[in-house]
């Protein structure tokens, strides 16, 4: 198989492609630019229960993911030969970053486990050498809408995925700074005129505008991404 | 109409609920428990092409959505006395946090604009003040999948919508701290067993293994984290 392809291991296939299924990434994914198998954790169950879950050892409210399950899961979508990167989605992970999207972007793709419940047996994050990554810090009902942000984050990076309406290289983050604010027609709009330097067609200056725009922004909303930028100014 | 109510402003409306129709969510929205309404943002366009948006002032690449057909969108289904928090997912916002999640569930609701191609004019930002929220360091395609992530956060804290299977108190972030690993039968996966602690049946000192190794997750992976955590332990 050639390009990116994404197994997605969840107790809800049907949430897949979604989105992803729409816009761009819907029609990247009909042209075949990547591919997506989204895998249901109860077929590799052995109880006729179907159970993929049972309680925490040690005592506490909710259910934990069991080892043997995944194990068999992973391993069927990911047998050993296979050198995709094995994402846990999972609020305790690594944070996302641009920097991590652009790596697995240019990469084979990736075998993403959904977890649920109160999470999955530490054995298997162990055993599987999974990755964990953490889309933000807030609790979701499970992976699923998380991995479904990664592969959106992802698939518009995939090599004739972006169109031209949209920019790589202006965009928030990708400059270590948040992105100058943006202005369009009409000229006036509720009593508010667009910015003088934005029609003024000195480039230079509209250049320099936007940086120091960039800059406040950055220092005003995150001063934890502009501690690195002192001289840059 | 009582309860949450989201209101999503969108090029996409066929992405919702998307996977919010599914799970607890899902069982939620068909109890009436929550109520969503996605707009085409393109029925406040008022031209033939049905255009929303424009090239940017001051030139460069992308398009940026106009002001004057967002005000439209907006004033339709939030009206100057709805109280709903006008939200705008975008990478410039404010990082969500789990606080500002449970805020948002204890509220009347959301109307949530999801931006596309470069940005939004930035005078409807200003104009309507909009709240400008970004659930990561990352680029999406546009600013649906991170609604459904913020509404899947939001929902399952709404009264009635989180099952006994998933416990509030106990998981990242509610404490300052990244979880405790979790484990569960079998007692021992590809020869690993669980921690002899766990299976001790003395609660104090399983509840201190479980403090001691969130502690040390979280300074080993989220020193930002951590950093207000000296003396705790």
């Amino acid at each position: 198989m050639s390009g990116f392809h994404a197994s997605v291991l969840t107790l809800y296939p049907e949430m897949f492609p979604g989105a992803l299924g729409l816009s761009l990434a819907g029609k990247a994914l009909q042209d075949g630019k990547w591919s997506l198998d989204a895998v249901q954790i109860r077929d590799f169950a052995n109880d006729r229960h179907r159970s993929v879950d049972d309680t925490p050892a040690g005592g506490g409210a909710g259910m934990v993911m069991r080892a043997d399950v995944l194990a068999r899961a992973i391993d069927h979508v990911a047998p050993p030969h296979d050198n995709r990167p094995r994402l846990l989605m999972s609020p305790r992970g690594k944070p996302l970053t641009q920097a991590r999207v652009r790596e697995l972007a240019v990469g084979p793709g990736a075998t993403i486990l959904c977890g649920r419940f109160e999470g999955v047996d530490q054995r298997i994050i162990e055993a599987r050498e999974l990755e964990e990554v953490s889309i933000g810090d807030y609790i979701l009902s499970g992976g699923e809408p998380a991995a479904l942000v990664l592969l959106d984050a992802v698939v518009r990076l995939l090599p004739g995925v972006m169109g031209n309406d949209i920019s790589g290289d202006e965009e928030s983050f990708e400059g270590g700074l948040l992105e100058h604010p943006h202005y369009t027609r009409p000229q006036e709009f509720e009593g508010r005129a667009i910015p003088d330097v934005l029609v003024s067609g000195n480039h230079a200056r509209i250049a320099e505008w936007r940086r120091q725009k960039a800059l406040e922004l950055t220092r005003a909303r995150r001063p934890d991404l502009a501690s690195g930028l002192n001289g840059k100014d």
